[in-house]
């Protein structure tokens, strides 16, 4: 597997397309991806009970559709949630308006939403930007990174990734990704959801089947075990898109093809952490020793979302207790007399030995400072391991989100 | 009932002592509080699966001496917690020392402590403190106002009430009591719990049991419905002391005395949220129309504990969409085209209207900058009620929590 350039229209096939309807304050705020060869799609949702329009509308439209669609259009400035049966409509409105710029059929266009909750959606403004994007429909590289710049909101950067891979029988597929992101992130601990907006698309052929049992198992351990504050969004979605451009009898087992996906995911939800809300460390916890992976992903959840573990983190402080009292709120039954916690990667330092504090706190403190905090936990009770990410909890996340709709 | 001056030495046959041992870096940091008749005694521990050495040992002890008991021995600066065997020996070192100084039983003395995770004992500061407290033992208010600051930490101001009521049979009794706790408290959604340490006296005679249902009742209705920061601490304790000095039978059931505890604990719940480290705005969150009260308590929280909600109150943001949100992440199931939502108290302003954001996002401004932020939610599902109580995310809090250990 490598590494290339580009996101979602690296894939053969895919086309994208960005615009400005004026939507947000400035920049592009329409984005649309599509393929014309007809997808298989595959899709996880949010579990916040409150979902947005786009989401109920997305949802049902894929279950009609059977998993069969050409694409989605996004905007990016107002979530569409909060807005009864009138968000509803015009969720389905921007499925149409799209659909007929493209010369497609509305039933196989779905749509995604992200920005503020509770107001109307400006159709006047939805229309033009969708407009606007669906001129600027290319399969080029730039149009990728272009519809990655349009769905951000409170991002600091484009966050979008692409890798090639050669499938068991010897195929050459790609898969690309883009993603938003950086507050409202939180894990849920039950149900499939994401925690994002995130599209991904692959040339290979996939059995539907296959397409979802593959992301919902993925979301577990990549976008399902990061969190930036514990908010869970009303408007989260993944969605995964094959075309089947590479030719090929379509595949519904393949280890390879599961790897790379899986690494473009846990690529870009590290992205999104990184880019969390203010955030100026990333937090990654490894629980191990755990006596089974949900055992461990709790764990491990629970030490990332500790508010006084991000603070602690943020000011460099080796409260190394903090992590010991996040575990202790986990739910999971710990022995703490078997707790062993360390610091770093590298060069690691053992900050807590059976139960007890122990080690160079001066280390600890320069631990955590690094750019990354890395934290492995021992549970001393199994064989199961299991990785979540965090970011710290700093001014700029307070004054990010003191005056976010204003 | 009225409200009168003091905290846990109003009530008759109560003494408190105050010292300093040099735990913590400036101030007293231990207190006292005993009645020299034998007390029963009701208390509520923290379900954070690690527990302190001192949470282990008292409830242990309360076991063993069938809750009689004399009295507590406080320190602030060392929480005595993630130290072993070690810790558990220092707990009941504490009780032995103060029993001693005290001229009472070493069974009959139980111990709290609170401060820095993960630090041993400084034994030799600790006795002195007791030294230094149990010689300065009285029954004054000004003992009790010297021991509600001794046990603070973080905390701005001291905290303690005390009212007189007078029982359906007429005897006029007292309930006095102290707590701290301005970070690590938060909400526990299963199992009782206390989410600070608070000390509750009175000259009532009350049976162990009574006194214990009435503790584990109200605790869900005012401690376990306040958060600060979602981090449930491995101390939190309430212990409630009753040492019948008033004279008559003691009572198995009375309405008043259960009205004057509610107060007092709300009183003393509502004091913790007010001085939550970095608070500038009391958050109260009055969930109505609820299926049962257990809906109506965790939609209540789910809404005092999102980070988004409190940054948008700290920076008197209306973001209405939010409480929405976070009743949607609360795991009750809403129907929100039933949903109201209302800001302020006594000029209300209705913000979501069956499900839809309404009103005067103006005005609504002007709400979310009150002191205490009033939100009123109404889920049209049934007849069931709850208040939460939660403070908003300010640059302080990160300040403070930032640099605690160092």
């Amino acid at each position: 597997m490598k590494i290339i350039q580009g996101g979602v229209t690296a894939p053969s096939g895919f086309l994208a397309g960005a615009g400005r309807g004026g939507i947000r304050k400035s920049g592009r705020d329409v984005a649309i991806v599509i393929s014309r060869r007809l997808c298989n799609a595959a899709a996880v949702f949010t579990s916040n009970s409150l979902k947005a329009a786009p989401v109920v509308v997305t949802s049902r439209k894929l279950a009609d559709a059977k998993g069969r669609i050409n694409g989605v259009v996004v905007n990016s400035g107002n979530a569409n949630a909060l807005t009864g049966n009138e968000g509803v409509r015009n969720a389905e409105r921007m499925c149409i308006y799209a659909a007929g710029k493209l010369g497609l059929q509305p039933e196989r266009i779905v749509v995604c939403s992200t920005g503020i909750i509770g107001r109307k959606m400006p159709m006047k403004k939805v229309y033009r930007g969708i407009e606007s994007a669906s001129s600027s429909m290319s399969s080029s590289l730039a149009a990728g990174t272009a519809a990655a710049e349009a769905i951000l909101t409170t991002d600091s950067h484009r966050k979008e990734i692409a890798v090639e891979q050669i499938l068991e029988d010897g195929r050459r597929i790609r898969i690309g990704g883009m993603t938003k992101g950086s507050g409202m992130i939180a894990p849920c601990l039950k149900g499939l959801h994401a925690t994002t907006l995130t599209f991904i698309t692959t040339d290979a052929p996939v059995t539907r089947r296959y397409l979802q049992s593959c992301l919902e198992r993925l979301a577990d351990s990549t976008f399902n075990m990061i969190s930036v504050d514990g908010d869970q969004s009303t408007n989260d979605t993944i969605l995964l898109l094959s075309n089947g451009s590479c030719g090929g009898p379509p595949i519904s087992k393949d280890r390879r093809f599961e790897e790379a996906l899986e690494f473009v995911m846990a690529q870009l939800a590290k992205l999104v952490v990184m880019d969390g809300e203010g955030a100026t460390h990333l937090i990654e916890v490894e629980v191990t020793g755990a006596a089974d992976v949900e055992d461990a992903r709790k764990a491990a959840k629970s030490v990332i979302s500790s508010n006084l573990l991000k603070c602690a983190v943020f000011g460099g402080d080796p409260n190394v207790g903090r992590i010991a009292s996040a575990l202790g709120n986990s739910g999971v039954q710990i022995d703490f007399s078997k707790l062993d916690v360390w610091l770093g990667s590298s060069r690691r330092c053992k900050i807590i030995s059976k139960g007890l504090v122990s080690g160079n706190l001066r280390k600890a403190s320069e631990l955590m400072r690094e750019k990354v905090v890395r934290i492995t936990v021992s549970l001393g009770d199994g064989e199961a391991r299991a990785i979540g990410m965090g970011c710290d909890l700093s001014y700029d996340y307070v004054r990010v989100n003191s005056a976010y709709s204003t």
